[in-house]
């Protein structure tokens, strides 16, 4: 259990919604295995890369008034704070002593680091002091700042541990005096700093935080960063937040920013600026999503495309983007109380999210496509990756290490994003189906519960009572995927109805010690298609299953078939094959196919074939041939090798085997 | 006529192939008009540009010994030498006192600048005197040298100045003394410096040019040049082009190189490196070009991506990449004697080339996507364009101005793109069907002919004898598009057989003074269909009539109807509709669609409509409603303002129309 009381987020009493996380043990599943493995495993590899590289000998350098030797760009610093971050919240429920080490040396570093203006960054103060706060665009000096403040409440809520946070409230102190009401009006070219300033207001009562917070959302907007490396709209500078229609730009910074934006709203109390973010969220969930819950369709930039522009191939969908918006979502679903954003941060976690990370739980995406039509080279083991572009397998650090310690600050957090206890302190919500226990006390009294639950491999989803008040209410999420028929709900001996409440969430009042609710959503499996104006994919179908989306992946196709070569049959019959010993026992999906195997045309265009016929046979292109496909979870690709990827599948159609080969 | 023997490519006698361009006088039509254009109106926009942004003040900055005013990137000498080139061609044919004027300032500028060794760069002669070749991956100091050889030779060749000459030739020294056999083995990171020592070596008979431009191939691909900003695939340095299955990269880079490595084969007499060249072109046309001859399918990196991977939104497609292609295919159209090289070339030229010029022949795209969701911007008449990606319109200068003046060179120099005679000196080759007149003379004595045509617009081509020896061949490809049986051919009176010969042409001996040849290529509108493995357009129809691809652009569209709405109906009757004041007198097609008037769903991904079904009709959904579509060719798009472009259109077909709304 969690010796602390808060998470990432605590909104104050005051706060709009002001629902509240509590903590929910993982245990056992694939989130509490991977929770497990975070703190033995992954947190400690990110401390020895940190370590070996030279993270903290930048401090060290930038300490001694050197500026050599110095690893890295000038964001360096982000990363570390980053896995502090997470050995903060990891420190709360998971003792390690050579954690606490790193903790206590990083801790010192810094406030020996620190200017006596509060000022702190490694690289400008090694490399770069004429160039402190020159460069708006691209600095990153918010941005890394940012992320130590992040870091120190993390660590203060997490070990009661205050170093940190005195640097980062003297830090943010300078920010106030240098870029506050009286100061220069500057923003950031990378967003961050926002939310992170909402949340130390929240662990200091500072309310200057918060104003400060609330300047650099509004700030944003009005070209004050210039056209810079990238155009303006990569860093949201273009339109101001209030007057956007739609997310724009730099996927991961636009998350950041939509979500400080959020924090802002509630705790200043402005409901308009709070529909503007659910506004843009609508619009990002309904025109710039992939299937998996990855944002940010391009590479170039690493930017979120147009509406519908959602290619499989060239999804960047970075893994910083998914955590981004799962940041946004929860703090939507705190405000609101609508169960749709924690069922879109359901996809997202076990998809674009579980993806990022290799089931040894060391190796990590930075880009997570829905189509890989080759393998792509293996990463070296003991350097970090400078060319990331389309990777055969994950790696163990990058160059830019933003995703990997992104990857740990949320699995160690995890447990603040399952369950919250609504602003009036009886109702307690589980949003997200996972194996684990629950303290924490209500309005009448404390409450405890158990969530047994194999899900999503299997339906049954089990929440055992083991203390509860006289009166008090639980809310579960129901899934959205499933049919609402098809959900089975028993609460205390009795069925009850199975439509969801206008929230998404099906509640229970007066559940006693020793009662079950038992949730059952369908897990038959899903065809799932494109909207036409999806076109990249529209007239494909992705193989769905609860909240996780099926992927082909080449080392399952039969010897000689190619993964562009396949595609559904016309009755693809899926059945469940729950395979023990593919990676770690997974529970796959076999649909039938078919294979052409066709030669390569010289001139891949041409009159279509026949669509009266039932395949565009021809001397040059044999009719395709059965074949069966077992599908995987998507976020387990790669995991056997470098491979090739493919989640949309195409239709055996008549007249769509493709065009006859001619000529050029 | 043209007053020169030879234009950009003047096979040696031993060359492979050797095959002679002629020179084709265009009057008339679209090519002829637009070459009248190019000579009045975009040559002198360009010269315009060019001198008020300074790019000649660069010049007089560096010989002055200073290092300001300077304007743009260290490569801006490279696009005043391709205006020069355009000029130098265009004099030959079109005398002008203005633009002599400008060539003879730019003459004495090279010359006073050009340093004692022949090293000549303003940039690094004015901004970065001791970083002279210290950056070869990204200094571009060869490749803007290679500009400057292929403007002299133009200058010279068209018009006999060889002041420019003088100046390459001690460039190319300079580079032989100290990039030589004896010399440092390095290459530079964007080709172009090998196909222009080639054409030196043509022009000056030095044999140690083309032993250079052979040492440049060949050094290439062993990762000389490192990663890098872009990584060794950019700069085609991972793979040696002997061992190279596939081109990679930055994609003008890659054309630009494989027409070097092309002309180094035939000059040589490398048969073998020759048939690696066309084995790279039957790769990268059967799997990397788009439908309209555009190559590059990636905006990261300006690259070619992977094989099948030709996303019609993303298509970057750079003008400049589509006169790479030009360049490749007309060399080994001349190496070889086939016409698919002419024939892939008369798509290029008709699609992604003449889509990069505006009909006012002004404005330029850099890219040339198949489809655009949005109207993007209008760039600024006043200034050159910085942010260039998806413009609304056209732009009439960019800060890297690599496109227009390509343009202007291809325009200057198209005539010699239009037919040859054979090595033998007996037969003359007609590869592209274009209005005008040519005169040569053969080993039989002269040939003269006027070619009469409204092609692509009419299918008439009638050729015309005017003078003609007692024996000799007239050869006229036959279009890969049209059936041959449709194919109309008369030669002196009586009717021959339409079919092609195994190189794609039909040959016609003996014809004497006043005899007329017609061919009649088969210009029925064709609904095109793409290999199942684009899977990016798998499914959907483009609409082509003879080699021009069609495209529905958004102001053709009826009120309120979204491009991303519409599709083709199950029977799409497409008629020619020839509209005398569309765009100057277009032929356009109209077929029969539908548009669906759907609203926006939350989520856009859900089960699939019943495929047994004539529609996804729902009640949030209404069922499509007919709609008349016309097209316009691809080329002519964004003529009337930004707007919204789509070339391949979705079928509506029953279960295809798209996923149902549902909940997140």
């Amino acid at each position: 259990m969690s010796r602390v009381a808060a998470g990432p987020l605590r909104p104050t009493p005051t706060a709009i919604g002001a629902a509240r996380p509590v903590w929910f043990d993982l245990e056992g599943g694939f989130w509490g295995d991977w929770r497990r493995a975070n703190s033995t495993t992954t947190l400690h590899h990110g401390v020895r890369w940190l370590t070996d590289l030279g993270y903290l000998e930048n401090f060290r350098t930038a300490i001694a008034g050197r500026s050599e030797p110095y690893y890295g760009v000038h964001w360096m610093d982000s990363d570390l704070y980053k896995v502090v971050e997470a050995i903060g919240w990891d420190l709360a429920h998971t003792p390690d002593s050579e954690l606490e080490a790193f903790l206590d040396e990083v801790s010192e570093l810094v406030l020996a680091l620190q200017a006596p203006d509060g000022y702190v960054n490694s690289h400008f103060q090694a490399r770069a002091r004429d160039r402190r706060w020159t460069d708006f665009a691209f600095g990153h000096e918010m941005y890394t700042g940012g992320h130590l403040v992040q870091a120190a409440v993390a660590v203060h809520r997490g070990t009661g541990d205050d170093r940190l946070l005195g640097a980062a409230r003297r830090f943010a102190d300078h920010l106030w005096d240098r870029f506050g009401p009286h100061g220069e009006p500057r923003i950031d070219g990378h967003p961050g700093i926002e939310l992170a300033l909402v949340e130390l207001f929240r662990e200091t009562g500072e309310q200057r935080h918060l104003e400060l917070a609330r300047l650099f959302v509004d700030r944003r907007g009005h070209s004050s960063l210039g056209p810079g490396h990238f155009g303006r709209l990569y860093v949201q500078d273009a339109v101001p937040i209030r007057e956007a229609t739609e997310l724009t730009g730099h996927a991961v910074r636009a998350a950041y920013f939509a979500a400080g934006a959020t924090d802002v709203a509630v705790e200043t109390g402005d409901a308009e600026l709070l529909d503007r973010t659910r506004l843009l969220w609508d619009d990002l969930v309904a025109t710039k999503t992939y299937l998996t819950g990855g944002i940010g369709s391009r590479h170039f930039h690493e930017a979120l495309g147009e509406a519908y522009e959602l290619p499989p191939d060239r999804a960047y969908a970075e893994s910083c983007a998914a955590i981004g918006l799962l940041m946004w979502s929860q703090r939507l679903a705190l405000a609101t109380g609508e169960a749709r954003y924690a069922d879109l941060a359901e996809r997202v976690l076990h998809n674009g999210f579980a993806a990022s990370t290799s089931l040894d739980r060391t190796h990590f995406w930075y880009q997570n496509p829905l189509l890989r039509r080759r393998p792509g080279p293996v990463p070296a083991e003991d350097r970090p990756v400078q060319e990331r572009d389309e990777l055969g397998t994950r790696a163990p650090w990058y160059d830019t290490a933003c995703c990997p310690p992104n990857v740990m600050r949320t699995i160690s957090s995890l447990g603040w994003s399952v369950a919250t206890v609504t602003a009036d302190d009886d109702t307690l919500r589980i949003d997200q189906l996972m194996p684990g226990q629950l303290r924490t006390t209500l309005a009448a009294g404390p409450v405890e519960l158990e969530v047994r639950t194999r899900y999503p491999d299997q339906p049954t989803v089990t929440v055992r009572v083991l203390d509860a008040p006289a009166d008090w209410t639980l809310e579960l999420r129901l899934p959205s995927w499933s049919a609402a028929v098809r959900t089975g709900w028993w609460a205390a001996g009795e069925r009850r109805a199975a439509e969801p409440d206008a929230r998404g969430r099906l509640a229970a009042s007066g559940l006693r010690a020793g009662q079950e609710v038992v949730l059952e959503p369908d897990l038959a499996v899903r065809l799932t298609a494109a909207d036409r104006r999806v076109e990249a994919v529209a007239g494909q179908r992705a193989v769905e299953r609860g909240p996780v989306v099926y992927a082909l992946e080449g080392v399952d196709l039969p010897e000689g078939v190619d993964l562009l070569d396949v595609a559904l049959a016309a009755d693809p019959a899926p059945r469940v094959a729950v395979e023990d010993t593919l990676l770690g026992g997974t529970t796959a999906v076999v649909v039938r196919g078919t294979a052409a195997g066709a030669p390569r045309p010289v001139w891949p265009y041409g009159p279509a074939s026949d669509p009266g016929t039932a395949s565009s046979d021809s001397e040059d292109r044999p009719g395709p041939r059965p074949v069966e496909l077992r599908l995987i979870p998507y976020a387990r690709w790669a995991n056997r090798g470098a491979t090739t990827l493919r989640v949309w599948l195409p239709r055996s159609v008549p007249g769509d085997d493709g065009a006859r080969p001619c000529r050029t």
